[in-house]
């Protein structure tokens, strides 16, 4: 069977497509705001039913809908993540359009959440395409779109927690992924975990005039003097005990990394910077990229920072920290090992407040999963991906591939590429792009039931850990 | 000559007198805002006329008029510091009635800038009283009212510049001092020098998913570990050679601090704290509070830190640092010192921009002023007053008293009392202590006249710096 029939058919209805996800990008669904979100959720049901998925809406609680729905059958089952909110549109002056016009210009549709509504699309009309000409799917797909990405997933937790036999699967398809700055596509076999932290420290009950600066402990002050020791000024994580907690890398994993090269000029052009941290670059650049761990200052906030200089002694500081993990590390150990280096150093009285976290994902290239949707990129991009053992980022990846034991592998790929600015103003994938994964969708449909494969490699640590209400992905 | 009918005098217009002064604390005059302004100016300078004060308005450019006025003759003249501007009244919700609608309870007069004009319309009651009772002031006043404390004196500082004839004086009576929480008066005779730096740390053109954390230098990281180098974790100032510009504190001043104690119960109490820098006490926390140099984060800002998780990669992180000078530190010393202790450390990409300065001011208890300000105290509020050598916060003395060779000596007192809660919510005098202060007035004129004395022992080093736009009187 060749997809001669289900491409022509992607080519005669490509504008239908592009029409429907522009429609999707037209309805605002900021998680972080509220409005709109069973408008869209009731929009993506209906989507899913059009195309022949079977639904049914979830809500757990106050939280936003998850729609699940089935469609195929055959001996093996595959999950299919994805989202319908977005991120926070940022200051609108830096929109060239409104952020919910879907405009198209130029073969790119700028849209807020264009990105991940383009790939729940992709992935709905492949479905459409794959029916349309040959009957059928000869897979069971489990589709699983959530509302509270930009939330850190609460809902999507409990959710999996009580209906895990809803998501065994051989298999699960993310939806994070685009082309770099080289047009090659990039496929993760899974996230880094994340933590998040905030630090408190408390001074007087309310922020003093600065005279006072002599003989009040200062809280940011003692702030600082704490974070001072949680890394080195060349920026590695000097917390004791920290490094005893990174597993080496695999043979395997070592061997996938031979073969990515960071696009180090034009990122460096992109971002602005001159150099990399500690002046890596190369193999070592990469190496850290997806398998160091990271603790980052994501905020710091103390005092008086306004226009204006007002001289006080501020009351409390607060940083926030993410903590990437890396395998073997947990949010768990992080924590414990954060609090003793604290403790021991005399910072006590430094608070440490957990605001959510996710353990990492990691499969393996050889899974059935993987191979598919390897190879069908290859097929529909003309070269091979880069894949990443791990994405550098994080997200509720363990909540859905976690619950059962062995866990589920997990491919991650997109409808993004390196100009996209995911997040960012002017959020945009091309339309080719669009399409050019709807055809890649409906190979990885072919190859996942055709493939004969050995037994399924299992990730490594992908439990969920407690409900994570406040991580946002990311 | 007895002031008994000065006194008299007083006590029978002390309700005009105190209607006065709401009738001042009814014009909202925040400095920050700029509306309201020339009014208050208009009626400060129409109170001075009444009084018999012949008065000059002066505008430089487009800041808020500064109103000079003379009155008395004598062999001897004398300038009196004032301002009309107040602090921002912060969060209205947390003041128990409308910041201006200054408001008698129980004997207190509630008002943002109820301390500073309570201080203007006390020395302007003075002049008419004593007027009234004796005919002409025998010394002359040289009033000098801005209306720009709030802003760091801009004007002040041109004016006194252009005009350095006018301020010609043998002594200084400034507008900031109090009683303490045993109801001892405080007066000083001089203040700490400031300098108000930002520090700035650059990354990325902009804030990045934090993703990118293993290899994109965070300039949140530099800042803290740049930080980190200039204070120990017990609150020591270790930029290099910096302790080597502190002077010994004079014979003079040693006996003199032996007076003062810190009332340490309560005023932990009230920041409530549960202990001072380096847990000191007693005589050390006196001495370290009124002679310590101090380095204070005022503020920090880096990142999100908004509501809601975001794990961002910061671009940019600032910190507002605020030096308390002491002799013989200045603020070039400062800044150049910090400038030498973070490049040889490889933080040379840290930027230091210098937001203001004023030069400390510090003038002997032996001058004319001074005793004729400490004798007076001692006689309203019947008990001898606490005398600091330096008052640890700073204002634009040396705009005033640093003009001509030798330095003007200063004395500093006020209306205040520990509990006035001075730039916070509900801030108020009491009535008595605006009376007792008219009072006070009338014998520090008196006295100032009278007073045979040694020649003027000079202020250390009150000149002042370049113009300094920005920096918030405190």
């Amino acid at each position: 069977m060749t997809l001669a029939k289900f491409d022509r058919y992607i080519d005669r209805h490509a504008r239908s497509f592009t029409e429907r996800l522009q429609n999707l990008c037209r309805m605002p669904s900021v998680a972080a705001r509220g409005s709109g979100m069973r408008a869209i959720a009731e929009t993506v049901e209906q989507s899913m039913q059009r195309v022949g998925i079977g639904t049914r809406a979830f809500r757990i609680g106050s939280g936003y809908p998850i729609i699940y729905g089935e469609c195929g059958s055959g001996p093996k089952t595959f999950v299919v993540y994805g989202h319908y909110d977005v991120q926070p549109v940022g200051h609108l002056s830096e929109w060239s359009s409104g952020p919910f016009a879907a405009t198209i210009q130029d073969g790119k549709l700028y849209a807020r959440g264009a990105a991940n509504k383009g790939d729940l699309v992709a992935r709905l009309s492949a479905v459409e395409a794959y029916q349309k000409s040959f009957g059928k799917l000869p897979v069971t797909l489990r589709f699983l779109v959530e509302g509270e990405d930009g939330l850190g997933s609460p809902s999507l937790y409990r959710f999996t927690t009580e209906n895990a036999d809803l998501l065994k699967a051989d298999g699960c398809i993310w939806d994070e992924g685009s082309s770099d700055t080289r047009e090659t596509p990039i496929i993760s076999l899974g996230f880094k975990g994340i933590t998040f932290l905030e630090l408190r420290a408390f001074g007087a009950r309310s922020d003093l005039h600065s005279k006072w600066g002599a003989i009040v402990p200062n809280p940011a002050w003692r702030l600082v003097q704490a974070l001072a020791t949680i890394t080195s000024p060349k920026g590695v994580i000097t917390i004791d005990g920290f490094s005893s907690y990174i597993a080496p890398i695999s043979e395997e994993d070592t061997e996938v990394l031979k073969a990515i090269e960071l696009d180090e000029a034009g990122l460096k052009r992109e971002f602005r910077i001159g150099g990399w941290v500690r002046a890596m670059k190369g193999h070592t650049l990469v190496k850290e990229h997806i398998f160091g761990p990271t603790c980052t200052i994501c905020g710091i906030h103390t005092g008086h920072t306004d226009a204006g200089a007002k001289t006080v002694l501020p009351s409390t500081a607060m940083a926030r920290l993410d903590f990437r993990l890396v395998p073997d590390l947990t949010a768990q150990i992080v924590v414990r090992l954060l609090r003793e280096h604290l403790d021991i150093r005399g910072f006590r009285d430094i608070e440490i407040i957990e605001l959510g976290s996710a353990p990492l994902a990691k499969s393996s290239a050889k899974s059935r999963v993987a191979r598919a949707v390897i190879e069908a990129t290859a097929e529909v991009y003309g070269k091979p991906p880069l894949i990443y053992p791990m994405d550098p980022s994080s997200g509720p990846v363990g909540a859905v591939c976690g619950v059962s034991e062995p866990a589920t592998p997990v491919a991650s790929f997109g409808t993004g590429y390196a100009g996209s600015n995911q997040h960012g103003p002017d959020e945009n994938i091309r339309i080719d792009d669009f399409l050019k994964n709807i055809k890649l969708i409906g190979r990885v449909i072919h190859k996942l039931a055709a493939t004969r494969t050995r037994p399924e490699v299992a990730h490594e640590d992908t439990r969920p850990t407690a409900p994570l209400p406040k991580l946002k992905h990311g």
